[in-house]
C-alpha cells in the first residue's frame, strides 16, 4: 500500500465500521423480537464474523445487551437474542411551556425512566430564570439517571414558539418571549451546551414538532401521515408526512393556533384577530366553562372540566362543543389543503377528546370537500400532555441509534 | 456465457441503454447553452464513444437536433451543440373549466406551438358532450401539429375538481360533475385512451395541480417551494415543495377554495358555508363589482373589471379589495400552517394581481405569526389562465425527457 492511499483506506475502513454499527443497531432496534447474531447476519447480508465483531462493540459500548433466552422446543441450545440496552446511553427531554416545566429521561429502548413536571405560571418569569429552574430539574434527572446506570447522551428542549437554527426563540407569544438566545443563557451549564460528536448537546425545537415526533414513535402502528395538534394555552401542530416531520421553508410550520376561525373576532396576543387560540386554547375553554377564576393550575382545571363534562354539566359541555367547533373549522382548512386522513388530538386535548371529537368531525363532514367518500380519523393522542418532553428525549436516543459510532467514540 | 445468464445480461444491457439515453437527454434539457458531445461526456462520465452512440439514437428518434454552431474566437472548427428537437415528440394539454375549454401543444423544448381557447359556459353541458367538444379541438390541434412535423406523444387533461387514480372525476362542484368516468367516456377516441409504453395516453389531473406544475417550469428561477393559487370561478391551489407537487394522502390536496374565511357566511356549492370561493371566486368578485348581470364571458368581464379598477372605479376597487382580504385570510392560514415564503396568484388572478396583492399582503402581515421578520412574496403568475393546459402539455414532454426509451421504441 502506498503512503498516499493509506489515509483514504483508513477513512474508508472507519466509515465502513460506522455503517455496519448503524446497520446492525438499526436492525436490533426495529426487530419485533430479539434477533440472534445469525438473524442479523441473514437480515443485513454481513458475514457472521462481522456481525459478531460489531455486536461485541455495541455490547462493550452499552448500547446493546443479550436478552434472556426464550424457552425453545426441540433440541439444541437456544441462540441468545439481542436487545437495546436499558442502561448506558439515554436521552434528556426538557420542556418549557406556559404553565409548567417538564423533564424526562428515555432510555435507548424508548422507555421513560424518569419524569418530573413542575407546575408554575411562567409568564411573569424572566427567560433566564425559567431556564435556570429547568437546569435544576435537569440536574436532578441526571442524578436519578446515574443511579440507574444511565448516562445522558444529549438533550432536546421543547418551547411553545418559533425557534431558529441557532436555538434562538424568535417568538413565543403565550410566554411573552421574543428573541431569547437560549444557548447563550445556558452558557454556564456546560452539560447542556458542549458539542458532542459535532452536534450540540442541547437542541432547541418547537414544542408541537417534538410532540408530533413523540406521538409518531409512541402511537399505534398505522398511517404515518397525520396532523398532531398540541392543545395547551397556545395551540400548535406538527405535520407528519410519510413518517417525517414537515418543517416548512424556515422551520416554522404548524402554527394552527393562528389560523383565523372568526376573522373579525377576538384580538390575539399575536396581533391578529379571531385566531383559533382565542376560541379553543386552554384558557378560552376554561373561561367559557366558568372555570377561569378558580385559580387552579391549568391541568387541574382541565381535569375538573372533564369531570364536569362527564357529569353532564351544561356549561362545561357547551364550552367544549364551541371549542371543538372552532377547532373543527381550522382542521377542515388543514384537511382541505393537505388531504390528510388522520388528526390526532394531543397535549391538553387528549383528555378532552371525548367531547372535542364530535364537533370536530361535524365541521369536517360539513366543510371538507372530500369528506363524503373519504373519511378522516380524529383520535386522542397516545401521549397527551407528556408528548413534547418524551418526543424531545426520544429524538436524542434516535440520533444515537442512527449513528452509534459517535457515542462509542465518547465512551471509548 | 451460459444460456441461463444470457437473458439477464440482455435485460441489463437494455436497461443500461435506457439509463444512458435518459442521462444524456436530461443533460441536454438542463444545459444553459447547447452542449457538445465532449461536454456531455465530461458531464456524465460516459465515454465519448458511448455519448456519440446515444446522441445518434436521440437524433434518429427526433428528440435531439444539432444547433447552429456559435461563432467562436480562436482556431479550429467549433463543436456543434445539441438541443432538444423542435419537431418530433410533443405533448397535448387539455383543459375543461367552468367557462372555457383549452387545448395546447408544447414541444420538447417547452415552447407552446399551438393554443386554442373555446369560451362557453359548460355547466349546462353534459360531461360526455363537453368531452366530445374537447376531442374535436384536440383533433384540430393534432392536425396543426402534424403540419409542423410534431407528433403528439401523449395528453394530459386538467379538470377543476377531484380526480382519482383511475381518471374518474369524483367531484367538480363548480361544473356540477360527480363521478364522471372520463376514460370510459373517451373510449371511442383511441388516440386519447391507448396505452403508450405502459402509460395511458391520457392522464386526468386536477387543474390547480397542473397549473402549479406549469408555473414551476415556466416561472422565473428562484425558490422552488410555493403556493400557486388558480383563481377561476372556483379556486384551487397547487402546493410545490422543493420542486415537487405535494398531492396529499389521496391526491386531493390544495382545495383552498373551501377554506372557511367567514365560517358562518354564505352557503357554498360544496355544502359548506363561508368558503373562500364565495368571496374571492371570479363570479363573487364580478357580482360585487356590479358586472355580474352584464352577460359577458368571464374573461371579458375580468378584463373589464381590470380596466375599471385601473380607471379608479370605486365599486371595482372595493370588490377587488374585499376579495383580496378574503383571499388573504385563507393565504394567512396556509402560511401559518406550511411556512411557505412565496405565493403565486395564478389563473384569472394573474391579471387582477395589482389590486389583489395589497390586501393579501395586509392580511399576511396582520395574521401570520412570523410575518414581521420573515416576509412572504406575493406575485402574479407568469402563465396566468393558460397555466393548466400548458402545465398539462409540459407534463407529457417531461415524461418523455425522463424516459426517452419508451418514445424511441414507438418510433424506431
Amino acid at each position: 500500500m502506498s503512503p498516499l492511499t493509506a489515509p483514504a483506506g483508513a477513512v474508508r475502513q472507519g466509515s465502513l465500521r460506522e455503517l455496519n454499527l448503524a446497520l446492525v443497531l438499526g436492525r436490533i432496534a426495529a426487530a419485533d423480537r430479539p434477533p440472534s447474531r445469525a438473524d442479523l447476519a441473514a437480515a443485513t447480508g454481513l458475514t457472521r464474523a462481522t456481525v459478531s465483531a460489531v455486536v461485541e462493540d455495541l455490547i462493550a459500548g452499552r448500547l446493546v445487551t443479550e436478552a434472556e433466552p426464550a424457552p425453545r422446543a426441540g433440541a439444541g441450545r437456544p441462540a441468545r437474542g439481542l436487545v437495546l440496552a436499558g442502561h448506558g446511553a439515554a436521552g434528556l427531554g426538557l420542556e418549557i411551556n406556559v404553565d409548567y416545566l417538564a423533564v424526562c429521561v428515555v432510555d435507548l429502548a424508548g422507555r421513560v425512566r424518569h419524569r418530573t413536571v413542575h407546575r408554575a405560571d411562567l409568564r411573569p418569569v424572566a427567560p433566564a430564570d425559567a431556564l435556570a429552574r429547568l437546569v435544576e430539574l435537569a440536574g436532578r434527572a441526571r442524578a436519578d439517571a446515574a443511579r440507574e446506570d444511565l448516562v445522558l447522551a444529549g438533550a432536546a428542549l421543547a418551547v411553545p414558539g418559533l425557534v431558529d437554527a441557532a436555538g434562538v426563540v424568535r417568538l413565543a407569544p403565550n410566554l411573552g418571549w421574543r428573541e431569547v438566545p437560549v444557548p447563550a443563557l445556558l452558557a454556564g451549564h456546560p452539560a447542556l451546551t458542549e458539542r458532542i460528536d459535532g452536534v450540540p448537546a442541547l437542541v432547541v425545537d418547537n414544542e408541537a414538532n417534538l410532540a408530533a415526533l413523540g406521538e409518531l414513535h409512541a402511537g399505534p402502528p398505522g398511517p404515518t401521515s397525520f396532523l398532531h395538534i398540541s392543545g395547551e394555552v397556545g395551540i400548535g401542530a406538527g405535520i407528519v408526512l410519510d413518517g417525517a416531520l414537515f418543517r416548512g421553508t424556515r422551520g416554522w410550520s404548524g402554527e394552527i393556533g393562528h389560523i383565523p376561525v372568526r376573522p373579525e373576532g377576538r384580538e390575539c396576543r399575536c396581533g391578529g384577530r379571531g385566531c383559533l387560540e382565542q376560541y379553543a386554547g386552554q384558557e378560552a375553554i376554561l373561561a367559557a366553562a366558568g372555570l377561569a377564576g378558580a385559580d387552579l393550575p391549568a391541568d387541574t382545571a382541565t381535569a375538573r372540566l372533564a369531570e364536569l363534562a362527564g357529569a353532564g354539566d351544561p356549561a362545561a359541555l357547551r364550552a367544549l362543543h364551541d371549542a371543538g367547533s372552532a377547532l373543527g373549522v381550522a382542521v377542515a382548512s388543514v384537511v382541505n389543503l393537505l388531504d390528510l386522513d388522520t388528526v390526532v388530538l394531543g397535549g391538553g386535548y387528549a383528555r378532552l377528546a371525548p367531547w372535542l371529537r364530535p364537533p370536530v368531525l361535524a365541521e369536517i363532514s360539513r366543510r371538507v370537500l372530500t369528506a363524503a367518500w373519504s373519511p378522516v380519523t380524529v383520535r386522542a393522542a397516545a401521549l397527551g400532555a407528556e408528548a413534547a418532553a418524551t418526543g424531545a428525549a426520544g429524538s436524542v436516543v434516535r440520533r444515537i441509534v442512527a449513528r452509534p459510532s459517535g457515542w462509542l467514540a465518547r465512551t471509548g
